[in-house]
């Protein structure tokens, strides 16, 4: 948690713990702001002073969430380092943190992911710009040979589709003892060297034809 | 469903079917095997003639789901064809079979997927018998001078981790529009080129060391 600069700031950081408490003990779903009202000792018309509807708290605990790893991606983009090993790092750094977050607490991990699922609106743009952050890399790789033939939002489909385990974080959560760094390294080599410019004399080519 | 042989298997499919409209209506977990007796109007001790628990049924259930994925898998082991399209049909053709199923019925797939979490035992046999026909296939990629430097063992897990978004029935459920065939085709070119034997010589080599 961030250091609170007022005191509205550091009410809503201790509302946000008792919300943490509540979801880890009984889930996301099923709480309502009246339960939080109670749980933090608050009458209800003082709690919509610091969140007006569980909407704008699961928005505030998406921010908490997302800080640390925005942080992550925005210091590396503008790390000047080969785009290799900055695309490795991309997702290597927050498969770390995702992973320290689920050992030290699963189930709040998981009530977490149900508080997302229930707020999706919410979530979405900070899925957004995660894209957003990883389309800057692709297309420096693709500065650099990779990629080529295809437009940048069809790379960042495809990079998402092979990375799943790496960075779905409730795939994660069913395949936790594959998503390795070893075996991220693998996958990240592997998808530069299937699709770097010169993979027109690669054995196979992609063909684009469906198969019935 | 198969063909019944005797009366006794036609008796089993009819309560199968009766528990597929259950678990339709409220999901596999709560339901027991006293609300299966009374949908099925038998007597309790009538129907332990036919499945003595509810993991013989939910083993008799998988059997269903999991037979035509089998046949896919073990015609095409045996076809003759070069190992690069026996590879992409080895996940296309299931790929369009759960895509019909879901298709057909979102519900009774979530169901069937929470079944199987309930009963992973169960559950677990088909998917080693699926990891066994795709070891076979990336066996034969490997003689074909694919993963050189690699162990089977090591390959299956790879592949397996890149082709979550075409395999993985409950990664499905969330991401069905990006699991094309299209896609699936430049995954598979990708994860071949990527791992040809003269890889070597290409731009990114497989770095086994785990950066911080």
């Amino acid at each position: 948690m961030p250091r609170p600069e007022t005191d509205i700031d550091a009410k809503r950081i201790e509302i946000m713990e008792v919300a943490d408490k509540i979801i880890r003990e009984r889930g996301a779903i099923s709480f309502t702001m009246t339960d939080l009202a109670a749980a933090a000792n608050m009458s209800q018309s003082n709690l919509y002073r610091f969140f007006d509807s569980k909407d704008a708290l699961a928005e505030a605990m998406a921010g908490e969430w997302f800080s640390d790893l925005h942080k992550i991606m925005e210091d590396l983009v503008q790390t000047d380092m080969p785009v290799e090993e900055k695309l490795y790092l991309f997702f290597a750094k927050r498969l770390v943190l995702k992973r320290a977050r689920y050992d030290e607490d699963p189930e709040l991990f998981e009530s977490y992911m149900e508080l997302g699922d229930e707020h999706f609106e919410v979530i979405k743009g900070y899925v957004d710009l995660a894209d957003h952050y990883m389309a800057s890399i692709l297309a420096e790789a693709m500065e650099n040979g990779y990629f080529e033939g295809l437009e940048l939002d069809a790379v960042v489909s495809l990079v998402n589709t092979m990375m799943q385990p790496f960075c779905n974080p409730k795939l994660m959560m069913q395949m936790m003892h594959l998503a390795t760094e070893e075996r991220l390294r693998l996958v990240i080599s592997t998808i530069l060297n299937g699709m770097r410019a010169d993979r027109d004399q690669a054995a196979v080519k992609p063909e684009l034809h469906i198969a019935g």
